[in-house]
């Protein structure tokens, strides 16, 4: 299940909006086939393993991280797959999460005289496919809020100077989360500010850029902005309130932005309804990447699944830098918002901690 | 030698303003003897282990994390133990930083016929007598500046509620950092907000209390402050201005304060200049635990050496909580004050983040 796992993983970032999926076919304790889920609309992970293994797989044990699908969806149902190829056994690491179809593939299986275990690995598994779990049972993406500050949690100087808060290291990381992820959030004020071209920029292989959504209530982003004019599979989509300009609205379409009326709360786009209407739009998981009024927003409107944050070796010092979050706090240290699991992972000088705004 | 170091690190809280010290006697590749400098003008380590090893001592070997001493101090020196016990080898862990003796001791053995090896476990031992060596260095303390904040680098929140930021085992760790120390320091609008005692509270062991220092340009503190009223073997000194009024003065001594006139630059302490002055009263080490403007300050005038950041598993949110620092910060990232030496350590679900402001 291990390497069921690892080969799972080699599909990050190209999957959605399905899941990661690995297997791996077994027979007389040795591997004879492998395969995973590479990208959607393309065969499943276990067509992929059952066709390596070939004729081997007759009476052979396949492990695979997620529950065989049991449904024609843009491919026919993998238990099909499995009962076809005579295997005799079926070792799952976690049901399907998606609440119509959780478990029906290891009932179909078990019904056909396939033997099925379930739960091996199973937490690694959920962990692997948080994005896909989240965005599956409630609509919305799953939400990944990053912020690259100083220790003494400064994202940048008085004067706005952020170039560089955080080490090479760390900065090639967040090119993996862009890439793993459907889309990416940034506030109309960063746009101003940096002219980021939000891509995924990896050094050593080729990284799918994730869709770029400008938070931009009155629509002031200028259509000169260099994510409008860049080469990018990716698109650009710039959110705003219904009574934002038309005149605004043509000036980016014509640059090939994707301008998208969202709900408005107390003056704001509504970022739980966002989350909501970009979840339909198939974004399954999503990168806030700041300033930090967005970062402020993002966590008042209770959107933020998991923090990645990076500590840089260094102190800013005084109270004038740009802090990490923008608006009011609450009044009692017991109101904070608790961070689950965290954990610690260095980036050379850096330190990234990572947790979940959720118990695990 | 790692046992040496182990049981110097015994006399953590308790030698000041000597070193720790520990050492071994070794014989045919057995212990024969161990010692640790338990408390200043008791003996040393080596008078502890060669008494420990008795007749055994004769062609034995020394492991010893500091060179031994070749002055008649509180004691006599360690050297004339040495040879007179018949010790054949002397291995060292490092020099005697105390720049009027360094090597002095080695020396001595060497010209009396003993081996001597030294080096051994250096860096170790280095660290262990950070404060040490700071102090008979440069004749001011180890300044070591401990912080508890959430992830967001806020300290408490808009109403100044900061119960609890840190869980009970950093609280635990923190005052064993007080009992390692000679002195703490706060800013007398700590006093005034939370009325602490500054005292060490150890769970399994009894702990030394630090001196409390107390900055108070204007002789602010009041007279029934807890801390003037509690029982403890420390003093607590409040460091003001020449100009502050000689009835405040009076009112605070009745209470049992020692007042302490200091320099003072653009209206408040001279800080650096204090750390003179308190490193020759014998303040070897100093811990400051804040509040956010005495950081700043402290921060700002250079005189850290040493960072202790808790953090706790929490955002507050918001940019109106009380920051880490207070002050001006600079216009440059670049002109941030690095960290070096970054590590991490795990309180139960707080992360400590320690690190030094000079090259290690």
């Amino acid at each position: 299940m291990q390497q069921a796992l690892a080969l799972a993983e080699k599909g990050r970032g190209w999957t959605s909006p399905n899941p990661m999926v690995g297997a791996v076919v077994v027979k007389n304790g040795q591997v004879v086939g492998r395969g995973y889920h590479q990208r959607a609309g393309g065969p499943h992970a276990e067509v992929h393993a059952i066709d390596d293994a070939g004729e081997q797989a007759r009476g052979a044990t396949i492990y695979v991280t997620l529950e065989p699908c049991n449904h024609f969806g843009r491919t026919p149902p993998c238990t099909r797959k499995i009962v076809d190829a005579g295997i005799r056994r079926v070792v799952v690491a976690m049901t399907d999460p998606n609440p119509g179809v959780e478990g029906g593939g290891n009932r179909y299986l078990r019904n056909q005289g396939v033997d099925v275990i379930t739960g091996v690995c199973e937490k690694e598994a959920r962990t692997l496919n948080e994005a896909f779990t989240t965005w599956i049972t409630t609509g919305r993406p799953f939400v990944i809020l990053k912020c690259a500050a100083t220790l003494d949690g400064r994202i940048a100087t008085r004067t706005g100077d952020s170039r560089w808060v955080t080490g090479p290291a760390s900065r090639r990381y967040v090119h993996r989360i862009r890439h793993a992820v459907d889309g990416i959030l940034v506030g109309v004020e960063t746009v101003k500010k940096d002219d980021p071209s939000l891509t995924t920029r990896m050094e050593d292989e080729t990284g799918s850029d994730p869709t770029r959504i400008i938070l931009d209530t009155h629509l002031s982003m200028p259509a000169t902005a260099k994510m409008l004019h860049q080469p990018s599979e990716a698109p650009t989509w710039v959110i705003c309130s219904p009574d934002a300009a038309d005149s605004r609205r043509s000036a980016l379409e014509t640059v090939g932005a994707k301008v998208i009326v969202a709900a408005v709360k107390n003056g704001r786009i509504d970022l739980a309804a966002l989350m909501e209407q970009i979840g339909r739009m198939e974004i399954s998981s999503l990168l806030i990447e700041g300033g930090g009024r967005v970062i402020g927003s993002a966590l008042a409107a209770r959107i933020v699944d998991k923090l990645c944050l990076f500590y840089a070796p260094k102190l800013l010092g005084g109270d004038d830098g740009i802090p990490m979050c923008r608006g009011t706090g609450p009044e009692r240290m017991q109101d904070s918002i608790a961070v689950h699991d965290l954990k610690v992972f260095r980036f050379d000088e850096d330190v990234m901690l990572q947790g979940y705004l959720k118990p695990c």
